[in-house]
């Protein structure tokens, strides 16, 4: 096994079969681009396996994802991709960034659920693209990103409301496999997602703001998953 | 005379009229979001002299703007408007934050010009907006002041052509007179576009780069609008 790619908490490896790969879960979080690091212990595993519970969930209902199996406690086999370098985030209530670069106040629910483009470009920091700059960059499966994201809202939205938790917002990567099919890849976790229960977090602001313990509230929502999946 | 607003390059002042007011243009230039500032002699003339010619021009061409006569050398008197928060941008060709934010490389020709919003706040550094965005923001005449942007471009590049200068991209504000008629308002000089001529800068980018004399830079400029309007 070498190394293919060394993401911020993830590391990619290649595998016996050159259309599969490896995905092992780091027990490490960051947040601001890399500017904030920790490594709690059992991080990996959790995001794995919530990960792989919503990856499932969502082949049900049709949604080609690049998960395959999981070898072990913290790492996935997966469809080898080439990432599309643009990633969706779906917003249903305001937080985060756009609350920083509009008029919009934090909390403010959307009616129709924002789908919003950035650039997959650590170096730049990720920055917002409009759909003109897009097309100016090149010819990406906009529409096709964008209809995948919006079920993937609904389907997964529906299973945490179930448990008593708001999808405020989260942000997805799509990539083609050798075959050129569009697949969901990355991870789907609460370090990708903003999730609100009573005012409270149950994500990667937990960590971002000093607010609490990740991996309890990681945790917490694998076992509430878990009991209904 | 009093100051109704103090504006980083430009002061707005009352008049005995309630609907019209004076704007003087300051021997100031700033760039960074006012992070670097200098006191140029000469300048808010030439910008002053600039604006009053390209807003007279486009006058011609029936695109409306709040300006109504320049009482000194260096001010206007204008239509008093209420400044819609959102400024437009209009690129020919790629330069400046839209290289910084995508894979687009500085010196690309656009086919169709981007029009492209961002909001007016200081304090958040005048963040790129998408439309969804705007359209959960509030009710703006985005058309309507795309259409004229767009009108802009052709007929002020047409006139930046005939003297030679290549007009790479410019910022326009709009707002409401009192009778809410759309007018194009601010200003309009190279303080607000790019201009270039053999690989070299016309424009406030002399200033922002430390690559020139901006006064020189924009008298030249004057003068050669001079001779063909």
């Amino acid at each position: 096994m070498t190394t293919i790619l060394q993401g911020k908490v993830k590391t990619v490896f290649t595998t016996d079969e050159p259309e599969v790969v490896l995905i092992q879960y780091e027990d490490k979080v960051t947040a601001g681009n890399g500017r904030k690091v920790d490594f709690p212990e059992g991080k990996g595993e959790v995001c794995c396996k919530i990960s792989q519970l919503l990856f499932e969930h969502l082949g049900k209902y049709g949604i080609r994802t690049h998960y395959i199996s999981m070898p072990t406690q913290h790492s996935m086999i997966c469809n080898k991709v080439d990432i599309i370098p643009i990633e969706v985030v779906v917003r249903n209530i305001a937080a985060g960034s756009i609350v920083r670069q509009t008029n919009i106040t934090e909390g403010t629910s959307f009616d129709w659920p924002l789908v919003e483009w950035y650039l997959k470009d650590d170096e730049k920091d990720d920055p917002l693209l409009t759909e003109a700059r897009i097309w100016a960059m090149g010819n990406f499966p906009l529409r096709d990103m964008e209809q995948t994201a919006r079920e993937v809202n609904g389907i997964v939205g529906k299973l945490f409301e179930q448990i008593g938790l708001t999808l405020v917002d989260f942000k997805l990567e799509f990539g083609y496999d050798s075959g050129q099919n569009l697949l969901l890849a990355d991870e789907l976790s609460p370090d990708s997602m903003r999730l609100w229960k009573d005012g409270k977090s149950f994500d990667k602001d937990l960590f971002r703001n000093d607010e609490g313990d990740i991996v309890e509230a990681y945790t917490y929502i694998l076992e509430e998953l878990r009991k209904i999946t």
